[in-house]
């Protein structure tokens, strides 16, 4: 006998577990869908040539795939994250997209690296971006922004906070000070949520002097959510047009329903990647800011160059799904509801053929239940105690009836129910 | 560059493909959830050791993992059935689950088998099981049944058949028959919906004599949907158990709402796997009967006897999704609603700011819309028309309306929209 054991990395939950993680899923396809987003999925496996071609992520954290027995059949592996496989897919589907082509894509991602707290090595990842064909309004990085609150709205697991940046600022400065390392001083400016201010001075001084450093610092510090303060920074035409970018990004997000509360300008925020060329998003759950950022992303001037020469300029955020699951179950966020999936249960011990009927009725009705053919009432009551159901359906008096077995021996009348 | 190309058997969808795929997964979720089953997902990787433990697939079509660039990591594997995770899992969180244990899971599975019409490398399945915990009620047989018939109703894509058969039949015959080679038998009955029925009657000649082929060929085909005749074919014990489970299988079918020209009885039914123990199940599209079963199960004795001492009887069925999805897609079963997600779409064009308020008000509302961002009345109502809107929010003289633009010039005021 083989006895099943865990694999590191590879988080399963339970079925009370899984209802919840279903119920933030669709959520969040909800609110994707009902800004217009068409689902997509590409499929698991890429070909290792489209998975290479472009950086960002550790090769060694890619799984490929063999055959048992067989060996160095090396050409295909698992995805990583859900852009790469867009990319390639747009590139691919060119001519049979509409553009603006708005999609989500809520899949499951795969990086053998150490597996860490809410990091795992197989996870959910639900994207949304917008591709343009060639030219793409601004106004689609607010709506992103009212996305993405409307769906932490409504999920309800406590404050959040988004907040925005532009890269164009940070460029402007650095062009102003005449910085020529630029992909690696955001890299630096992008530790300043973990490392002291004074720790990344020093990494600055590196790359450039310390009069530089020091103003990257009070600019990355000083104007926390204060566009007045950050427009007076620095007069370049870049950094100017990031300012423009960020007012009309804020006024649009409130007009589209974004609270105050919820969304702030952050300096600070620098996102490794070299990829992005305007705004920049990261959202923070405000009890637990310490698990890091749940939903990032940003606007791109070209999705897939690698692989097509058509210029498509985007916006996007990708939620992390199973890093949120593992807040939300850790810290009790949303009540778990026993193991059950269905609003009534129906004893069947008394009288199984017009149980049927019942059930058959209640269904067709819309109305959901599960069926007990335990062939005895006090294991039925049992059943439904230990599973959580609140509403059984038994007979009484020639007539069916739905008890609230929180409410002892009360017993409603229901109008969907038949007299049988 | 890379030019992308597919890969064989790993099949994508474009954006309007997908969106069927998603009503026809939802409508199979919601039947299953309607019917109080659990959500479930396992991780798409199992150790080597649980993927081999039970036969039922050539090696040769597992994919194993590796890491880039090392050799020999074989211990994972993608899954290739939802069954055997399904059993791991159950035999792995024994303790915490309630009986009987009623989950679906709709997730991909991977074969590394040659491509084939509507058979491919990655593919969805859709399973529901129930188990019991040492004993389950044959009652859930009939439930299966209703559960499959009313997503097949819903999907409305045409007329569907399931078949049904109980095991024992064929098992107290060979009995009966003193033929000993019962899983050969079953494997050679399992092609009469493919070989001519002298062709079968030659295979079983290599492992019984002509006069019980002759009764195994006629057990199987001259009954069709008739029980009473099916009844008088053999007196013994597990026959017979046979002959009251499927009468009471059909009675209780039907008073779940199974309508009788969606059920028969065909003990022509074999399925290869020795697997089953009681009822088998097989489901055709009456117009697509040559693509085969669809959807596929029956009852077992025993889940999960490789992984655990504990007794778990089942019963489930396995719903093919993309063989599925296949099918709508290329008769074109469900009509495609071009590339889009959403049932308005509101122009920006005259008053960016105003209209974005009333995406606010609609969203808030439930409704959905995607709003287009080009600066231009004829460009906007052209994505319109592409993506295939009916209905376009424009203002109009101090108001705002909602046209339908299949209508010509017949707007429609609307109770939901305030006047701005």
């Amino acid at each position: 006998m083989i006895i099943p054991k865990a694999i590191s990395g590879f988080k399963e939950l339970l079925p009370e577990e899984e209802l919840i993680q279903q119920k933030v899923i669709e959520v969040i396809k909800e609110g994707y869908s009902n800004a217009g987003f068409m689902p997509l999925e590409t499929s698991l496996v890429e070909r290792n040539e489209i998975i290479l071609a472009k950086g960002g992520i550790d090769n060694k954290e890619i799984y490929t795939l063999g055959k048992l027995g067989e060996s160095g059949d090396k050409e295909l592996s698992l995805k990583f994250d859900q852009t790469v496989p867009f990319a390639r897919y747009v590139a691919q589907n060119y001519g049979q997209l509409i553009y603006p082509f708005k999609r989500y894509q809520i899949q499951k991602v795969f990086r053998g690296e150490r597996p860490a707290e809410g990091r795992f090595r197989e996870f959910y990842q639900a994207d949304i971006d917008i591709i343009g064909d060639k030219v793409l309004s601004k106004s689609y990085d607010a709506e992103i922004l009212s996305v993405i609150s409307s769906i932490f709205k409504k999920l309800n697991i406590g404050g959040f906070t988004i907040k925005v940046n532009n890269r164009k600022l940070q460029l402007g400065l650095m062009e102003s000070l005449e910085i020529k390392e630029t992909t690696e001083i955001l890299r630096i400016l992008d530790k300043l949520d973990k490392l002291d201010a004074k720790d990344v001075f020093e990494l600055l001084l590196e790359f450039t002097d310390a009069t530089n450093a020091n103003t990257l610092l009070t600019f990355s510090l000083d104007s926390f959510n204060d566009i007045d303060k950050l427009e007076q920074f620095c007069s370049n035409d870049t950094y100017q047009e990031g300012i423009v970018e960020l007012k009309d990004l804020i006024e649009e997000a409130y007009l589209l329903g974004v609270d105050k509360e919820n969304l702030v300008i952050d300096p600070k925020i620098a996102r490794g990647l070299d990829y992005y060329t305007g705004v920049i998003y990261e959202t923070f759950l405000d009890d637990y800011i310490q698990l890091g950022s749940i939903c990032s992303g940003g606007r791109y001037d070209n999705l897939a160059s690698t692989y097509t020469k058509q210029i498509l300029p985007g916006v996007g955020v990708s939620i992390g799904v199973s890093r949120l699951i593992y807040i939300i179950l850790k810290y009790n966020l949303i009540e778990k509801a026993s193991q059950k999936n269905a609003k009534y249960m129906i004893f069947t011990s008394s009288n199984k053929k017009e149980m049927l009927l019942v059930a058959k009725d209640l269904r067709e009705q819309g109305l959901s239940c599960e069926i007990s053919f335990l062939n005895n009432y006090k294991k039925e009551m049992k059943l439904a105690q230990k599973k959580g159901y609140q509403y059984i359906v038994i007979p009484k008096d020639n007539s069916i009836i739905i008890r609230d077995i929180l409410e002892k021996d009360r017993t409603l009348s229901d109008i969907f129910l038949k007299q049988i």
